[in-house]
């Protein structure tokens, strides 16, 4: 069962001014900030508002720290902008097998840990016409 | 007043292929479907769920119905894929005004008539670091 969109993941080339931008224009608040080594991002993550399966929606911001990261591949390619849509979900293992089953390519298979204690899997962005999708469970 | 997502704008080739992908894929509703002339598009809107601000977040299906439009030169630079993100508010002009003042550009100035009878308006990509974003006020 997917209830809400979780978040929406922004690559930026500078958090901070990021943070900044969002908090000052929109008026959302600053959540949370974590470095993710293994994906060599910096991430921060603003609450735009409630959702009614009891959790929120986010922007994430991610600004790569290395520059043999993905994100950093992806940011020299792309520009600063959308990167990926992630959906909450109470059972991403459940959702991911069954996915798998429709011949939708999970990127970490079993689902692995997020940031903030998070349980995710992507999916295959050719599997999802063009768009690279997360599946997320909280904590 | 921003307090969800509304909705997030992906750019398809085949808004009834795409429909059924996330119809199939995650279960979302099929809720309003509209050809809109002026911006030479057909929209298709999935309900992802419900928001704590009364409203709900969406999926939003575009595919071009003219070659001269917009997205369908969009469509032919990116691939299919995520177009724009789109929050809500309860009042878009408003918001709008504010903006402006703290000198982000809104493309429809004042806001103008968007799908499903919405008050809605752009904000330039280049004035939200790379992100083509929307403001919706609900009828």
């Amino acid at each position: 069962m997917i209830g809400r969109i979780d978040h929406i993941g922004i690559v930026c080339r500078d958090v901070d001014e990021a943070v900044e931008f969002y908090r000052a224009t929109y008026g959302f608040e600053l959540t949370h900030v974590e470095v993710i080594e293994s994906q060599g991002v910096r991430e921060a993550m603003l609450r735009v508002g409630a959702t009614g399966d009891g959790a929120a929606s986010y922007i994430q911001l991610l600004e790569p720290v290395r520059a043999d990261s993905a994100v950093s591949a992806w940011l020299e390619r792309h520009g600063p902008g959308v990167h990926h849509i992630a959906f909450g979900t109470d059972d991403v293992d459940a959702e991911s097998e069954r996915l798998k089953a429709r011949g939708i390519r999970p990127i970490f298979d079993p689902p692995g840990t997020g940031s903030r204690g998070t349980k995710v899997t992507f999916l295959h962005p050719r599997d999802c016409l063009g768009v690279l999708t997360e599946l997320v469970t909280l904590p």
